[in-house]
């Protein structure tokens, strides 16, 4: 389950960029109301690709790049000479269940260092949420009640992590900071933070699940990780557990998850993301007392750290260089 | 305001400690209830140290070992041959005060490094609570209210440390990993993580309030230090700074963080420590909406770790090793 894990950094392709550039016609294909918050931070940051909706594009041949985010099933149809294609954030599912998207133009997501950075510390207060039980501290204080407790060292508590791209490593780097004991699944092994233990294959799945005190899902959606957080998942942790769920809502058995928590096998949910998004007002997750909703905000890519990341791949292209997030369509990221 | 920076490690102390030792009679002097907490910890962990109340030792001339925490004024008086005396935790303000106290034997305090990243977790759940106001998501989860927020990078927010010492070192290396623009204070401006920006002095102090969005406290109670945390400080402060307090409670002016809070010059402040202990039911910030009490519970050493770094030191003393954390009388920790 690994991605690239490079950066925007001295490349070639960053000098480029900082050149002037020629000027590149770009589309905004997907949701107006979310595409068009990318018009100021292209004008900003790279003044040199101007986005324009397609009904607005007079000549569909001169769109060279495209930027993305749940793009219907014949948006990439009228532009034939597309070089580079960008999601808006690290997800590209939505890009890729487009039936029109052309099979010969590198599609890159955006996964930089911030973004890594924001989704740690996201991250990292669910984690001290559970191991902590900041949520006592809150309810005490609203009855007035002073209660000290018996802390654990984060040494002794085993967090798990699914997922070792660039936001695991980002989180797993933040939670060794802590001190806390990190095991890490990734699909291939490879990508391990310095620090953490490693699991792959799909025992190592079951042993990391069983390991996990607080299990943390940053996986890409992929036909195999799909329903990945079920009952027999959450029968292998310990009891007690609580997960952090920050990847997909497809990733998870909702109706599985309810009943770990009623049962007692998990003690907690910290969810991010889910099937249904807005999450239906009447759905049982926003008022279960052991579950954390949160409106699928862990982390944003910026606007303007779209149009830098966008103006450095397209520059690049010019010099022979992939974008350093390219995606692996058959892997699905 | 730095603190010693040395850690139990491979030393000759901690060999020495690994051998068989000899017996060591030693006394718990302070409130029975929070001592006798310390007996079964060195019965396992440190079994040659032998503890017990001062009035169940028939020769007080035997002891050579004092464990404490708030003795009172006489409380040393009864032991002339104490080789060692240590506190529970990293503060030491309680037996600095007490009359008694010998001035030729060597004070040590509990700093290590699990305690200092207890310290970071708890603080860096405060600084994202602010950062990310985590407490509207709360708050929005109860009116099951989905919506999405622009976000902040953490590089873009500053956050200021006040303490420089082993618990301010593990702060700011958790928060460096997180990607904040960390700034430290301290007396002497020595001990500055890597990655951080210093400050040190009256006017380093007034330049670290001014740029930070996130204050935290972190120093040891001296006379310098009583009251730090005022009206004038405040007022340097970014207007909707927020404040994080877990030093000691007579490091603040209570009414100066209320008048900053109800005029909006402070947005947010996280208490773990206070004046008055427990504090008191009535108090005016059990209440107020912008601040989260907690009940001086920020980290703990725990028993085991006190065992095991009282036994390293004694055995050190033996082999002529100063303990790690001696404490500088004259500094005041």
């Amino acid at each position: 389950m690994q991605t690239m894990a490079s950066d925007v950094s001295e490349t070639a392709a960053s000098q480029a960029a900082n050149a002037p550039a020629a000027p590149v016609q770009g589309v905004l294909l997907g949701d107006p109301e979310i595409m068009a918050t990318y018009v100021d931070a292209f004008a900003k940051h790279a003044p040199h690709i101007r986005l324009a909706f397609p009904e607005a594009i007079e000549d569909p041949a001169s769109v060279t790049f495209a930027l993305a985010w749940d793009p219907d099933d014949t948006a990439f149809t009228p532009f034939p000479n597309l070089r580079l294609i960008s999601s808006i954030a690290a997800g590209v599912n939505g890009i890729l269940a487009s039936a029109s998207l052309p099979a010969d133009v590198p599609l890159m997501r955006i996964a930089g260092t911030a973004q890594g950075q924001m989704m740690a510390g996201f991250v990292t207060w669910h984690v001290l949420w559970h191991h902590r039980r900041f949520g006592d501290y809150l309810a005490n204080q609203r009855r007035t009640h002073w209660e000290r407790r018996p802390k654990r060292d984060a040494r002794d508590v085993r967090v798990g992590l699914l997922g070792a791209g660039k936001m695991g490593g980002a989180v797993a780097q933040a939670l060794l900071a802590l001190g806390y004991d990190v095991g890490v699944y990734s699909r291939s092994g490879r990508n391990l933070p310095d620090g953490a233990e490693g699991f792959h294959g799909e025992e190592g799945l079951s042993q990391l699940a069983a390991r996990s005190e607080i299990l943390i899902t940053l996986l890409p959606l992929t036909p195999e990780t799909r329903g990945i957080l079920n009952a027999d998942l959450f029968a292998r942790m310990p009891s007690g557990a609580a997960l952090i769920h920050v990847g997909r809502g497809e990733h998870l058995i909702e109706a599985d998850l309810l009943a770990a928590l009623d049962s007692g096998q998990l003690s907690g949910a910290s969810l991010d993301v889910f099937a249904v998004e807005p999450l239906p007002s009447t759905h049982a997750f926003w008022t279960h007392d052991k579950i954390v909703v949160t409106p699928h905000d862990a982390c944003d890519s910026t606007p303007a750290q779209v149009a830098q990341e966008a103006a450095t791949a397209l520059a690049g292209l010019d010099v022979g260089e992939r974008p350093a997030s390219l995606v692996d369509r058959d892997a699905g990221y």
